[in-house]
């Protein structure tokens, strides 16, 4: 598997487009469309949460009643398309019509995407406009890729793009995807907006095992602010342009899939973490020799998620009983007098602060500078057991105060 | 029952004290104790943290273990006594120890309280010659009680305390107490420090009964940032010495008692709710007719836990969107089509923002006037049965970050 410079145009076969509708604000590219002729297999996971947004009960529909090949995404920012009620829905299907009819597919086989302020109506007349713009504007471009992921933004501060190529029975693959999401973030079975394009050759069922499978230890291990949204979505399209056999069942074929599919999600899901709304660094927590994984992944959630923490890593504090408290909340049984903790970042001596129920002595000032660094790890050794679990957040700022104190202006 | 000016001294036979004793900070009170002469039923609600403080532990075994009639509380603010490992568990030892010598008393009938950094040891030269000071200094003045409420804060910008009048049987009855908190405040059978005396004459099985009952609907209730502390400890002291027939089965006089009680805990824990650390506002979240009274409690206590909701308010920001968010991802299910939202504060017309899965038009001019308000209450009516609950948060502001960015400095 080889890394890649790119994004939703780099499988073959797929196309995307980005324009300034004035779906909210004037001044952005607010809309973006991906496209793929030949018919794609699809996955997808939704949020947990109860308030799901219109564009997500029509793409849970799509994915999992219907089961139709799709061939397009067609998605907005600025408003959210959620807690719109039967008014909502109504705009969401019109939308799906549209690019179907611009596209010369059905409306079943377009997954809509929304992103933004909850509660407001969409502003159609701009919408459908987009949607005719999107459609002649479509390119396979590393460019028009790109210009797609600045469009689905909201608060982020850069674009979020990954892209792998890998060998399946002789054949050139490629994976790429797109994500948005700064605030709101704490996926439950889903994430913000991301979607993936491949030109593998895979049943719906396997894609669909893949995409839920990675997302356990991704995007649902990630989280900015605890809270997890009503739009969440994470769709992967397959269109089979690679030319090799049709992957149907687990295998070694399946495997070399499913490793890039989680490279290319972690990646985004890890850049959507650092990127949370004011953040001034990424925070990643693994948990080692857990009793067992979900263990793991409880401690390392509920230690990124601590405001308590988040705070302190904002102010580069190593004030370590922050770790220790979060993880005695947590809900996991563990035994404190076997833990050590440590900190590290790139190019810095590991700092260890916990040892035998008690504070390990180290210097404030390294540990200061260790923690000013863009990417800072904490490790929690539980000595318990062999599993492990990493989960990835941010620090809490005066910004992200600011950013949701007047959302809407 | 008849509300009135008091503390910790109100009741019956009950002494303070406080003093600047050095244990952390040069200039102020930090160290309290709380004394009767005659012992004391006692009862406790202590951390669900797994990471419990040496004084905690402490606590519930006296209070738990042993059945321990007490007679004393000792308290320091400044260092937590948690993560001290065997050493903080000695060093607890030893102050309960000096603290029963000065007293008169045995080590196993003194209550020992901490609160502040986690994983400093105490300064047991400033601690123990603190006790000597304290004992001499004994009060059952009201200032003696204040001052004892002042000596425990930490980042607290006011001490609490609440205090109540009642008939038992003829008898005049006080009870008072003083509480603080206001950071690391996510109370899970427990809160933080809290210390409540009674002249009442009660058996120590119907003194815990009271005491966890009415914690389930106050301490438990409010959330400051979703952090479960490692020392929170609320202990009631009851000495008799109100002259009533004991106490020692349910009936008429337990319920007097128990309606007090209740009054006492809700004024407290609405105090540290108001007074969360950075916060400019006291939000309070009722969900009414809800299908049952778990549900209820699970709602409200998300709306006032959710960054995005408490940063919105700190804004004086109507984006009710976050509301429904807090409630949909909960994980209790409800139909969103049959919820209505309101906002209220005391002076204003009630606000409805939310209705039939949809927003309802208001004024944004009157609802940020609104939301300016000291306290503001968001009523979620679910038109499921007749179950309620009330929850108690604040909001999510600048000084918030500023406190935890740099606490121990």
């Amino acid at each position: 598997m080889k890394v890649i410079d790119g994004g939703v145009t780099s499988a073959k076969g797929f196309k995307a487009a980005a324009i300034a509708a004035g779906v909210k604000y004037p001044d952005r590219e607010d809309m973006a469309m991906v496209y793929s002729e030949k018919p794609c297999a699809a996955a997808g996971t939704f949020t947990g949460n109860i308030i799901k947004a219109a564009p997500v009960l029509w793409d849970m529909r799509i994915i999992r009643e219907k089961k139709e090949k799709v061939h397009a995404v067609i998605v907005n920012t600025g408003i959210a398309n959620a807690g719109t009620g039967s008014e909502g829905l109504r705009n969401c299907e019109e939308t799906a019509k549209k690019t179907g009819e611009v596209l010369g597919i059905d409306k079943d086989q377009v997954i809509v995407g929304s992103t933004g302020v909850i509660g407001q109506q969409l502003n159609m007349p701009a919408i459908l406009s987009g949607v005719e713009k999107l459609a002649e504007a479509l390119s396979d471009s590393r460019e028009a890729a790109h210009s797609a992921s600045r469009a689905i933004m909201t608060t982020d501060t850069h674009p979020k793009e990954a892209a792998v190529e890998f060998e399946i029975s002789g054949r050139t693959v490629r994976l790429g995807g797109m994500a948005k999401g700064s605030g709101m973030i704490h996926p439950n079975m889903g994430t913000m907006l991301g979607y993936i394009t491949t030109d593998l050759c895979i049943s719906g069922d396997m894609l669909q095992k893949a995409l839920s499978d990675v997302v356990c230890d991704t995007f649902n291990m990630i989280s900015v602010d605890g809270d997890t949204s009503t739009n969440d979505t994470l769709i992967v399209m397959a269109n089979g342009e690679a030319g090799n056999d049709e992957i149907s069942s687990e295998g070694a074929d399946y495997d070399i899939f499913r490793e890039a599919l989680f490279h290319v999600t972690r990646e985004l899901a890890r850049m959507l973490a650092g990127d949370g709304e004011g953040a001034t660094k990424l925070v990643t927590c693994k948990v080692i020799n857990a009793a067992d994984k979900n263990k793991a992944k409880i401690l390392a959630k509920s230690v990124i998620t601590s405001s308590l923490t988040k705070a302190m890593l904002y102010g580069n504090d190593a004030n370590w009983g922050r770790i220790l408290c979060a993880m005695g909340y947590s809900g996991v049984q563990f035994d404190p007098e076997s833990l050590d903790i440590y900190f590290d970042a790139e190019g810095c001596e590991t700092i260890q602060v916990y040892h035998d129920g008690a504070g390990v002595p180290y210097s404030e000032e390294e540990a200061t500078a260790l923690i000013s660094h863009e990417e800072v790890i904490i490790t929690a050794d539980m000595h318990e057991g062999t599993a492990e679990a990493t989960a990835w957040g941010c620090d809490l700022t005066h910004e992200y105060v600011n950013i949701n104190a007047d959302y809407r202006s």
